[in-house]
């Protein structure tokens, strides 16, 4: 087991050694996770890192090589301390797939000020990047009108951050990822056939010999494959394909230029040569808008890399965790423009009969069950589940299937003009109800 | 051994399979590492990573688990040559904390075919993420002008590409982390000290309480920490933090606010408080833009957090992993605008006798040490190092000290427009000789 105890900044430390000293360790806190507001003129976000943050939780201990490293800079009760840390308290949360707004909160950790505190980095880390991954994934495939998404951006972001954005991306609904990594831990369906290499791979001293690649592709892996027809001239290169491998080839991929003139082209071409059941894989560059600006076009399937597991130019969720609870007094940070809003909250979302909602709810004091003011007519559904008791992840919780299923469906619940692309607020509101003064 | 193996996309995996039939495995392929531009505006960039992917590819072994999980989708002739896989090849390549310019060769693989092919996706996550952060870790340090800065963005970005950030981020000159992974595994300088749920921890029946969290943060970390001031009003916090610390206290920590306006207030009332030694830290959302626009104020110390993770709006490097010669015959892709250069490349950058750079030089078809025409009167520097020699990581590689002064001393001879930080053009030109007909 890798502990992930030292993905963590300094600073949980250093309070936690203060707090020790002031006796303040087991200050009964309650914590939460939320964003201020969502990426610039997006309208929703989707939770995304829950399961994986729940898998760090379990592995967040201080072992003897974590403690020898933390020498220098910590005290003796501060190393037996974290020594024996293991997580014991509570935390609810929004489950993973939920869609989320400005103030939702994700995430709600019960404990100690110290066994709350050192968990802050960590929590954050996952659920920023799975988040911002999600959301723009959840856009790419709106704009992909059920046509299916392939993710093959792990080469444009960091090797294991290619893996959860694998995950993220299949969680929000894409449907395969190039990651081989991300098909083994986390089960997502993987795909992909060659690159321009290959092909490349096959001139001689005579020149290219496109024919050749695509024969020794189609050898291995068969009519059904998908073979990449622009490392040369494309019409050749589709001419290529289907004289080699028939008109039962699987699909071409076409990796650069444009697109949508390129689409049409090839459909025809391929067409005119009666392999009107082959698919035509477009890839090069695509964000939501260059996949909804293809929309007419006779695109199949749409590979997705930078921009996707960049969070398409918001590659952080911004959300941060806060100490908004101490020995049940509401507190919250004052200065400037950075206001949190004190105090354990319930969360709620008003739907309409229909099904679309309408309002996001938050109220401090407010037990779940009892009925919330305002919603006569409305149904009402609570957001936060329960993830973690007495430091044990609860049993039975949605399975990354489910939480694929549950992005799918609320994206339906959200008013029409929420899967909008363009800049715009957030799809519903979100309401205050009975606001504790802060200290 | 965790294994990096996986950390692959399947249509690598896919390409041996074809290749293995065809009988091309062993052809000998020299592929290269570049990025076509910079990202948007920028006059340099910064190789980051090259050791990071040394690490890696000493652990890119696929052992049983692996090939179990691959057993789906590859062929028993596939696994079993991967099984037997460990790389034997020679890679060149620019010195970490080398500047880059478009085209630059920055990593050139030799080996057969399907020996370099696989390592396609590793080696991209890492050189474009790391890269990528090192390039606006350098812009934010020049624009700090010789104050330190220190990386606290962690909790903006995937939880272990926070770790490399922070090396990252070192290598360019940032001074600290806030990681303490990243100060086990690179030997990074971590700090910090404390968050705002430490003074809020300390709110009780009667109202907030910071003296109360500055006198135990005090006993803990000594007069010489850093106190935040901006829980509630700063004023009174920079009052309360000397009443508490004495005019000894080290520095103080503005989070929020317009940091200009405030940082000349409060260095005032450090002043007047007789705290002339006090230092004045500031963050909160700083980029490179921020900083330089906070040179002319009393701010001791930067604290910089999403944009730096994030390569402040550039979070990759753009790089590609290109075939470019097959048994000695430069191929390059042909269609559309993305052509490549074919042919395995040396590269040279010339400089004055002053020391400033004046051209990047890429040459075909002559050894190192040839001189290299149009260069009379300048110095010519060779770009490339022996990295990895019949599959050995060369002894006596730089280590991250020695490249972060690199880097330093890299900023240094770029023309004085090099380090603008509004958007240009590439501080020096990329000039191709002998270029050949590729295939």
């Amino acid at each position: 087991m890798t502990s992930t105890a030292l993905l963590t900044d300094q600073y949980e430390l250093t309070m936690l050694s203060a707090a020790l000293r002031a006796g303040t360790t087991d200050r009964s806190c309650v914590f939460e996770v939320f964003a201020r507001r969502l990426p610039d003129g997006r309208r929703y976000g989707v939770v995304a890192g829950t399961g994986r943050v729940l898998d760090a939780l379990e592995k967040f201990r201080f072992g003897e090589e974590e403690l020898a490293s933390l020498r220098p800079i910590l005290d003796a009760d501060t190393l037996d301390w974290l020594a024996e840390y293991r997580f014991n308290g509570q935390i609810d949360g929004y489950r993973e797939g939920e869609l989320y707004f400005p103030g939702s909160p994700i995430l709600t950790v019960r404990g100690g000020f110290a066994e709350g505190v050192i968990l802050e980095t960590l929590i954050l880390s996952i659920l920023n990047h799975d988040s911002a991954v999600a959301s723009a994934a959840a856009r790419m495939v709106n704009a992909a009108a059920g046509r299916p998404v392939i993710e093959m951006g792990g080469r444009r972001t960091h090797e294991q951050a290619a893996v959860a954005s694998a995950r993220a991306a299949y969680l929000a609904g894409v449907d395969h990822t190039s990651n081989l990594e991300a098909a083994r831990t986390y089960g997502v369906p993987s795909a992909g056939t060659a690159a321009h290499a290959f092909t490349l791979s096959f001139a001689n001293a005579d020149g290219s010999d496109e024919r050749a690649a695509f024969a020794a592709q189609v050898a291995a892996l068969g009519v059904g494959t998908t073979l990449l027809v622009d490392t040369y001239d494309i019409t050749t290169g589709v001419q290529n394909a289907i004289e080699v491998a028939g008109p039962e080839l699987g699909a071409v991929r076409i990796d650069s230029g444009d697109l949508g003139v390129l689409a049409r082209q090839v459909r025809q071409q391929l067409d005119d040569l009666g392999a009107t059941g082959t698919k035509i894989v477009v890839s090069g560059d695509l964000d939501e808008y260059a996949i909804a600006s293809l929309r007419a076009e006779p695109v199949d399937l749409y590979g997705v890399g930078t921009s996707l597991v960049t969070g398409s130019g918001s590659p952080t969720a911004g959300m941060v965790y806060k100490l908004v609870e101490v020995d049940g007094i509401p507190v919250a940070k004052r200065s400037s423009r950075k206001e949190s809003h004190g105090g354990a909250k319930r969360a709620v979302r008003a739907a309409r009969s229909t099904g679309t909602i309408v309002e996001e709810i938050l109220l401090r004091d407010s037990a779940r069950g009892q009925s919330v003011p305002g919603t006569d007519g409305l149904d009402v559904t609570e957001l936060q589940i329960p993830l973690v008791r007495d430091g044990e992840r609860v049993e039975g919780l949605p399975t990354l299937e489910e939480s694929r299923r549950h992005v799918a469906h609320g994206l339906v619940t959200l008013p029409w003009e929420g899967l909008g692309l363009s800049h715009g607020d957030p799809a519903i509101p979100t309401r205050y109800l009975n606001e504790p003064e802060s200290r």
